[in-house]
C-alpha cells in the first residue's frame, strides 16, 4: 500500500510515566523505553507503525531535555521534525504547535496525533482505521479513533458514540467525551455498546484543528501560528500559551457542537499505564513475565513480572502476583495490585529531595 | 567478676549458610556478615561474649580459605590462635584439634565449643552457664549447655535430661540425643518439659574430650594429638581423618555410657538459620524489620524483612510476609514463610555452573 498522501503524523513524546518508577525516569521516561522486548522503544515503535502512512511526514514534539535523545533513537528524522518545547505547556499547545507547522508546508495537510508511549501489535488493523480517519477528515471534520473496549477500564476517557456518519464509511458520529468513569459507571458503558475508549488520537486537517481551536481560544491558536511563521520567537511566545489539554480544548466543545467523528479502532491498544499493564503485554513462561534477559532471572513456584534491568541475578521464591523491577540504582517490589501505587514512591522520592533517584 | 581459670574457648567458624543467600556466600560466609546490625560480625561477637570468661584463651578454627578473614576480623587474637583446616573434615576434627592444641599447652585445661554464627543478646546469662558447666566439667564430665527451648523448633535437636546431678549445681544427667524432630514430635518434646535445644555448645576438660573420642574413634583421637604434637604434618595427616560430627562422634555414645551432663541454659539463643530467623532477631519499624541503612529503605503498607546491601534505594509497597535482599550482584525476592527454600535456589545456580554468584 502507498503512504497516504498529504498526511502528517504528530507525536506528542511527553509524560514521565512515574508509574513505572524505577525503569522510567524523568531524564529517561518511558517513551524512550524499549518496553515490550521488541529492541526497539516506543518512540521509535510509534514512528516505525506510523511511517508506512506518513513516510518521513513525522513531526515529534518534545520536553528541550529530550530533543537530543529522541533525535539520537530516530537518526533517520531531519534535526527540524524534532520540536522541543521551552516548557510542559500540556497537550494542545504541543499538537497545536505541530499542526501549524505543517500546515506552513502544506496549507491542505491531514495531521493525526499519536502519543510515543502506546503499545499497537496489530499494525494492519491500525493503519486501516487511520486511513479511514483521513479520508473522513479530508471533509472538514475532527475524527478521532475509538478503541474498542476490552474491559471496564478506569484510567481512560471514553467516547459516546451515535449515529454512523453516512453509508460510505464506518465513522459515527461522535456525542461527547467522557472523563475517566469509577468502575461502575465503566460497566454500564461497556453494557451499552456505544461507549469506546478515548486513546488521545485525533485526525483533523490543520487548519481545521486550528481554526477550531481559534473559536474557543483564540490567543492560544494565534500563539501557535506565529510561532510556526517566526520559529525564532518560541523562547518569547512560549510561556505566554494557554496550559490545557485538547481534549479540553477543541475535543470536548466541538463535539458539542457536533463537529467530531469516531472511528471504531478495532485494535489491542495499551498506553503502559503502571506494571501491572506492562506485564499483560509481555510472554508468560512458567507464571513469569520478564522484560530483559529472561536468563537472569531464577524464578521458582511465582507468578508476576520481573525486570532485571539492574545486570544482577534475581531470584524471586515463592511469590504469587508479584513485580520486581531492579535497575542499577533502584529496586521496587510489589504487587500487580498495587501497581498504581508506584506514584506513591516517586511522591515521597521529590519530598524527600533524592531528585537523583527521579 | 574474673575469667575462668584454665578455660578455653573454641570457636568452630564454619559453614555456607546457603539459606541466608545472597548475603552469606562461599567467600564470605554468614559468620563473617554483621546480621544484627551491632556494627560487630557474628564471629566477632562471638569471641567478644567469652573474652570476659577466656582473657586470650581462644582458639579459632576455619576453613583455609577464610583464615585471613578471621584473623583480619580478630586482630586482638595471635595468629597461631587461628586454625586453618586443609579440607572440611565436619565438627569433631575441628573441634578435637583445637582441644588437642589446647591441651598440649595447658593438660588441665577445660575446653568448650561455641559456633561463630550464634546469637546470644543475654550476655550475663550465658556466662552464668557456662562458669556453672566448666567447673562440672572440671570433674570429668562431658557437659552440654541445653537451651531452654521457645518453640517447638524443627531445625535443632534436643538433649533429653534427667534427674539432677547433685545438689550443688543446677546441672541433669543428660540421658539422650535426639535429631532434628517433626512438628508432632517437637510440640510433645515441649510438652513433656525435659527437653532442650542442642546449641552444639559442649563443655570439658580437652583431655576428657580427646579420651571419650578414643574409645570410639582412637584413629581420629590419635591423628589429632599428633598434628598437636607436630603441626607440620597437618597437611599430611589430615585429609585421612575421619568426616564425623561431634554429637555422634562423642555426644550420643557418652550420654548412652551416662557421661554426659546438661546445664540449663535460660537464654535466647539463635542459629540464624534462614532469614526469617534473622527478621525476628532485627527491630521491626512499622511492620519492618531492616538490617542495614535503613534510609535506603521505602517501605509502604508491609510486613517483612528488608536487606539493603547493595547500597541502592529499596522500594516495597503493598507486600506481606516479604523478604528482598538486595546485594551488589544478586537479589533475593520471597517470604518469611518459603524462606527455607533458598537453598535451592543455590543448589539451582550450582547446577548452573554460577559459582561466582555462590
Amino acid at each position: 500500500m502507498p503512504d497516504v498522501e498529504g498526511f502528517w503524523a504528530v507525536v506528542p513524546a511527553g509524560g514521565a510515566g512515574t508509574r513505572l518508577w524505577p525503569l522510567s525516569r524523568a531524564g529517561h521516561p518511558k517513551f524512550l523505553l524499549d518496553l515490550t522486548g521488541s529492541g526497539r522503544t516506543l518512540l521509535q515503535a510509534t514512528v516505525d507503525r506510523l511511517t508506512p502512512l506518513t513516510a518521513d511526514r513525522v513531526v515529534v514534539v518534545t520536553g528541550a531535555a529530550h530533543a537530543d535523545s529522541v533525535r539520537g533513537q530516530l537518526p533517520g528524522l531531519p534535526r527540524d521534525r524534532v520540536l522541543a518545547e521551552p516548557s510542559p505547556r500540556d497537550s494542545m499547545a504541543a499538537i497545536g504547535l505541530a499542526a501549524a507547522v505543517v500546515e506552513r508546508i502544506d496549507p491542505d495537510a491531514v495531521v493525526g496525533s499519536f502519543a510515543a508511549d502506546h503499545v499497537i501489535p496489530d499494525t494492519g488493523a491500525f493503519h486501516t482505521a487511520v486511513r479511514e480517519a483521513v479520508e473522513v477528515a479530508r471533509d472538514g471534520h475532527l475524527v478521532t479513533l475509538g478503541v474498542e473496549p476490552t474491559h471496564p477500564a478506569t484510567g481512560f476517557g471514553y467516547i459516546r458514540a451515535g449515529e454512523p456518519l453516512d453509508g460510505a464509511s464506518t465513522a459515527l458520529r461522535a456525542l461527547e467525551f467522557v472523563e475517566k468513569p469509577d468502575a461502575e459507571r465503566a460497566a454500564a458503558y461497556l453494557e451499552t455498546g456505544g461507549y469506546r475508549w478515548n486513546a488521545g488520537m485525533f485526525v483533523a486537517r490543520a487548519g481545521t484543528l486550528l481554526d477550531l481551536l481559534t473559536r474557543w481560544h483564540p490567543a492560544l491558536a494565534a500563539g501557535l501560528r506565529e510561532i510556526a511563521a517566526e520559529p525564532a520567537r518560541l523562547d518569547d511566545l512560549w510561556p505566554q500559551l494557554e496550559r490545557i489539554a485538547i481534549d479540553h480544548a477543541v475535543a470536548e466543545p466541538a463535539a458539542a457542537d457536533g463537529r467530531v467523528v469516531v472511528v471504531p479502532a478495532p485494535f489491542t491498544w495499551d498506553d503502559i499505564g503502571d506494571f501491572a499493564s506492562l506485564g499483560s503485554l509481555l510472554p508468560v513462561e512458567e507464571g513469569v513475565a520478564v522484560l530483559g534477559d529472561r536468563d537472569l532471572v531464577h524464578a521458582a513456584d511465582t507468578r508476576g513480572l520481573v525486570v532485571p534491568a539492574g545486570g544482577r541475578r534475581v531470584a524471586v521464591v515463592g511469590m504469587d502476583d508479584v513485580v520486581v523491577v531492579d535497575t542499577p540504582d533502584a529496586l521496587l517490589v510489589t504487587t500487580r495490585a498495587r501497581a498504581q501505587e508506584v506514584k506513591g514512591v516517586v511522591e515521597a522520592l521529590r519530598a524527600e529531595g533524592r531528585t537523583h533517584l527521579l
